[in-house]
């Protein structure tokens, strides 16, 4: 890929080698993590080649849009409002923030004990070697947690970023009508970065292109539920992760096309595991592209993962924007409901979150859940101590891992793991 | 103290032996870093009695109040809007939170990973060994930091915990009328508590009661503007801590005792140590009794702290609540501006603490900035990235130090503190 592209990155102000370095590594995982999977879907061919041009062929894509006069907005958060992005004819995408690749770039600047994802993401854009940030032209931040927040303030020094608030108690009046606010603000100013007016037909035309793709990663979501499943759990993981990446209407057409052949799949009984394979959630922190760390340890391990209960998860695609009227109030509002049901740990309290939990837990008929949490993430660490005292109550086993992107500890968890699974063997026996 | 008020702690449900041991390392650290000080004014013979009697009489204080029908509202922050309180005849009081004594108790529970404030006060609430929770008939919890946030749903199974949101971009108008809505909505929940309606007139006298014992505390730090420092700054950041336990009335009347003494001693030259002591800013995290490591190791390396840009310090007392009229709305709005002054780092982007910073190591002489953090507070941790970026600007030395409550480190912090003191030796010889 890197010679037919170089002189595109070098418009982009990449680190032409660093960034070879980066392919290189990233490269030779997914041939490892990813590819060497057995039993794979055929049509998983779409997303494998997707991987294969992430920092290629999407990027030209992303820059003939700019050329054309549209404009790219980055993010890293379910919480930036994609809908008002589209009805302004702009595109989001999100931004690297996955890899240890970046780790050490940021650590000069940053604490160490920052959350893995923070110092990644902002390590991206100090080295230049994620060409999403380098086509981006705003960053849209979110208050979704004290890490993030503040590092927005430093990558502004950057790329101009622009920080929407998010309340965190959800079922207030005051607090919805807050966010509704905040909505309008944001929608101020996406119609200043495009010079667009964002019309109540736009936003329902956006409103009704990412409901598709929220309805078509549900559809995915709800095989999955099947025994035995028809597509691993770390298939599944990265699918939701190439939505944040991909054009949004091919992306929901070929999520359609997979699930045709993974209904067939499911008639014909043909899983990627055996039937009695323990089945299992992960639960937690975010996964960005390349974090495929403990999907691929725990299916490696014998394990199906078969929900992600998670913003790279269900939390993205579980509720659609309804309006309940056609004026621009109650597509706003209708955004705010949605979004104030997203049941992200930054919430307090969270109860919906615990419900989701053991409501996707029958749903996904699974044996045990890994909570999985980012290394000093405090919102889904601390919020660990409930879910494992509600999944306690419900007799139902869970391992929490709380790691970062590098992998040192891979050993260690591919044992505690394994402990894990022998413990629901155990269950099961009795 | 013990068995005097052996009786009253048990009818708290206080665990009488744990409790025991706290009260002798308290008294051993107290002896140790606060009264082996040379040359303290006299008038800090009232306030080494209150924290002599801090678990005693000032808790039969508090108990005497609620057998009168009053009730107690516990809080770990200043954005806990006291002056609501006191307007329906309750008393707030400081929760404990600042030793290492309680932490392993907690981390029974919580995440390792969480700063040690949090982990601490839970543990107090967990192994009952702090007489101010068991004296709450409330706690006040608020949306300052993630880690808070999230214990406040733990610590609310243990004790009735209410959390005020306050919003994080200060100085938007969405997020101004957000925080007055919240205002309310606690002052009918503090009314709910009482029993008692929060008139204009009660509400007056409490903003006048808060802002008497602000002033006094501003007063009290003024002085410590001048060469030599009058009071050392262990017993300047003592005062500050005991502004939080003790009764408001009778604090603000000794501090402005010991405020005529200071400056006296100004008026004959007479200070705390030579006048050409190196003088430090103390800028970060909050400091809860009896957090003395960093000012305690500082001034026995032969420097003198002018002030604590913390919140147990200038954050508490620099603004005051003032009123532009005189109804209901106008004394919240008087509120909600005054709080939203507070530069915490929980606000983005929060320039008013860079600036404060400035303008303190102006006003304080001070020769270097300690920038202390508690491990894992991501807020001023990352924060602390900006801070030093603005001093560095400004030819200002800053040594960062992130810490947690154990005495392990400090040894090493004592050599970077000496080690600092010599850096600025050294640029004042040039």
């Amino acid at each position: 890929m890197a010679e037919k592209y170089v002189e595109m990155w070098k418009t982009l102000d990449m680190d032409i080698e660093k960034h070879n370095q980066l392919l290189n590594g990233l490269g030779q995982y997914y041939t490892s993590a990813v590819l060497s999977q057995k039993n794979r879907p055929k049509k998983m061919d779409y997303f494998d080649f997707v991987v294969s041009e992430v920092h290629g062929l999407r990027i030209k894509e992303l820059n003939d849009l700019r050329k054309a006069g549209k404009k790219v907005v980055g993010a890293f958060c379910i919480y930036a409002p994609e809908e008002i992005v589209y009805a302004a004819d702009a595109t989001m995408v999100g931004l690297c923030g996955g890899a240890d690749f970046s780790v050490p770039d940021a650590e000069v600047v940053l604490p160490r004990s920052l959350c893995p994802l923070i110092k990644s993401f902002y390590g991206f854009k100090l080295n230049r070697t994620c060409p999403y940030f380098q086509s981006s032209d705003l960053v849209v931040g979110e208050t979704t947690c004290d890490g993030k927040k503040k590092v927005y303030e430093l990558l502004n020094k950057l790329v101009p970023t622009y920080v929407i608030e998010v309340p965190h108690k959800p079922d207030t009046q005051q607090g919805k009508e807050f966010w509704l606010k905040e909505l309008k603000a944001f929608k101020a100013e996406i119609e200043k970065l495009t010079g667009k007016e964002i019309t109540t037909e736009k936003l329902n035309q956006a409103i009704e292109l990412i409901n598709d793709k929220r309805r078509a990663l549900r559809r995915l979501s709800d095989l999955r539920a099947n025994s035995p499943a028809p597509i691993s759990g770390l298939d599944g993981l990265l699918i939701n992760q190439i939505g944040f990446m991909d054009d949004v209407r091919r992306f929901t057409v070929k999520v359609n096309d997979l699930c045709d052949e993974l209904e067939q799949r499911v008639i014909d009984n043909e899983g990627v595991a055996k039937e009695d394979a323990p089945r299992l959630m992960i639960s937690g922190s975010p996964m960005a592209v390349p974090n495929w760390k403990v999907h691929s340890i725990a299916e490696e391990s014998g394990a199906t993962v078969t929900v992600e209960e998670s913003c790279v998860g269900t939390r993205y695609f579980t509720d659609l924007v309804e309006p309940k009227g056609t004026t621009m109030k109650d597509l706003l509002w209708a955004i705010d409901e949605k979004y104030s049901k997203i049941p992200c740990a930054c919430f307090t309290p969270n109860d919906r979150r615990i419900d989701s939990i053991k409501q996707l837990a029958k749903q996904f008929k699974v044996d045990g859940v890994i909570y999985y949490t980012l290394q000093n993430c405090h919102d889904y660490n601390v919020e660990g101590v409930k879910v494992e005292r509600a999944l306690k109550a419900q007799d139902l086993p869970m391992l929490k891992i709380e790691t970062d992107y590098a992998m040192g500890d891979s050993a260690q968890i591919k044992t505690r793991i394994e402990a894990f699974l022998e413990i629901i063997q155990g269950k099961r026996e009795h």
